[in-house]
């Protein structure tokens, strides 16, 4: 990587100290109270770590909607013509579901590590993870109910949450069937991961003008939203084939192991790469860093990795531009670096 | 059992009637759409049947506030004096809610049969299953969002809504946390089946009264709603020990086999019985009709049955006297009728 530049700079800045006040909030919204095991397992993975990059997306928005100066608002009665609105707790609500579906992702894949600490239903157990995750989905629609917005505005975000989560479960679903299946198509695959991972990015996005009530925002944002979503999946399959696994705090190539269809192993498919070929199956558990560096170099080979690349930042380009309805201001600018950010970051 | 007489008549032929009308909007909530897949097993155990007690509540109650002849009004569009509210939507996110916590209840406990058929992760598989539950719950808030209620009112259900869930994991994570416990006081078991099983009766007693705007409905439906709702756990630890295997849907006595706490266990525990002694621990797999039989006589002469009984009827008592409030008509004589029922029931 070359050495990040001012605009990067001030957005790694603008995420860590989000970063920090999100965390507090997670606290204030989830206090371990009884029966202490289920809300310990339930703020594990919160706690275990995780950038914000949702809320901080959330709270960008907020400032960038109503054009006032980053940090010059208190998140928690944040002025909008309409009243005061706590976007803090919209900003929880959304890291809530995040945390929820990760929860229950790790289960169905099996996945034994997550943020570089055991998975919930490793650390607890099968039962308390599946608890855990179904405590934080209604938390979550708890704390999108304590923003203060009127109460249509209220009602629209929770409609957007609901239909948010319908969409991520689908999403999820689909990605459970390519598994199984031998042909997919990219399209398909892109409707996958906008359904799975980027309308939480469009939620975080769009929710904050609803509830501030700036219906033109409103779209623009959740279209932001969207395509830096895809492109953040994308950038997290591209991650996934070129992190150290210490790094990653998973098994590097984990998606190879797995057979996951990524946009990268559909690619390189369709260019006639045995993509199956690539990591012996037989032998998964002795999989190591030379395997995954041969099979990188064959997707490379085949302009998969190039064309991932692409495409992602395709649909960077197309999320900056979605924000010019909203004023000119720092977080906007922010919110454009943010989506620079998803595609050039190495973890 | 005797004779059903005319009110318990009545009562019957009002469950049956509103179920099917309850049926029809499920198919029209939750539509086979693609995943079918995850949409086949979300539907699973909603079409493998079930008395819809909860919302036939929630639909008595609305009429019952408005006083207005049973079946007299569209439940998709119930007149009250701030417009129409579609009620079945809100009566469908509650059985809906009560479907997702069955699907994930059954993996929690590893329960093989629901309804008399597998359970949706026998049926399917885990992945499915867990995702099916994660479905339905954001569905059950879609289906809240629905009703077209004044947004204020929405929210207040919504909030209702989401409370609700939180506790109902409360109270599961309670009752796990029992199983490994000797020592579980009566009261600390009405608290967790408050949590568990309770506060979803309450919420669909009460919902109606917060769409319809009736203030002072609301509290005494919602505590009509939580006295029967513990006497129909109760009423179900009791017959999970008298009803034959094949009309219950599944194995008769599996509380005592599995060792779950009850108010009849804890009772007789209290009483000298020797309870994990009840079922030979080393053998559950030929646990036959006759063992059980066996246990249910030392739980009688222990007095453990009766006071059981007793508890369940004196909750049904003082839920019935919280409807007074409410205008005298038909609806509000079948929301006593239902409570009697409940504890009534043999299966």
């Amino acid at each position: 990587m070359s050495e990040p530049g001012a605009a990067q700079q001030a957005v790694e800045a603008a995420i860590v100290e989000r970063r920090e006040r999100v965390n507090e909030a997670i606290t204030d919204e989830l206090p371990i109270i009884r029966p202490e095991r289920l809300y310990e397992a339930s703020r594990y993975l919160l706690d275990a770590g995780g950038k914000r990059l949702r809320p901080t997306i959330l709270l960008l928005a907020a400032e960038a909607i109503e054009d006032v100066e980053p940090y010059a608002e208190d998140y928690r009665a944040f002025p909008s013509p309409a009243g005061d609105v706590d976007v803090m707790s919209a900003a929880v609500s959304i890291e809530i579901i995040q945390s929820f579906t990760l929860i229950h992702d790790d289960i169905m894949d099996d996945d034994d590590m997550r943020r570089g600490v055991p998975s919930v239903h490793n650390e607890y157990d099968l039962e308390t993870a599946i608890l855990a995750g179904d405590t934080l989905y209604s938390k979550a629609f708890e704390s999108m109910l304590e923003t203060g917005a009127p109460a249509d505005r209220s009602v629209r975000a929770l409609s957007e949450l609901a239909t948010t989560c319908t969409k991520i479960c689908e999403g999820q679903a689909f990605d459970i069937d390519f598994e199984a299946r031998d042909a997919v198509e990219p399209d398909e695959y892109l409707n996958m991961v906008e359904l799975k991972t980027a309308v939480l990015y469009a939620a975080a996005a769009s929710v904050p003008a609803m509830l501030l009530g700036d219906d033109e925002a409103v779209d623009a944002l959740y279209g932001y939203g969207l395509d830096i979503g895809r492109a953040f999946q994308i950038q997290d399959d591209l991650l996934d084939l070129t992190t150290p696994s210490e790094k990653l705090g998973k098994q590097r190539g984990s998606d190879l192991i797995e057979g996951k269809k990524t946009l990268v192993t559909l690619h390189a498919r369709q260019n006639g790469v045995d993509v199956d070929g690539l990591i012996d199956a037989d032998n998964v558990e002795a999989v190591d860093e030379s395997d995954i560096e041969e099979a990188l170099a064959e997707l490379r080979d085949a302009g998969s990795i190039e064309y991932a690349r692409e495409t992602a930042h395709d649909l960077i380009a197309s999320g900056k531009q979605n924000l010019e309805v909203l004023p000119d201001n720092e977080s906007r600018d922010l919110l454009g670096g943010i989506a620079d950010y998803l595609v050039e970051r190495d973890y």
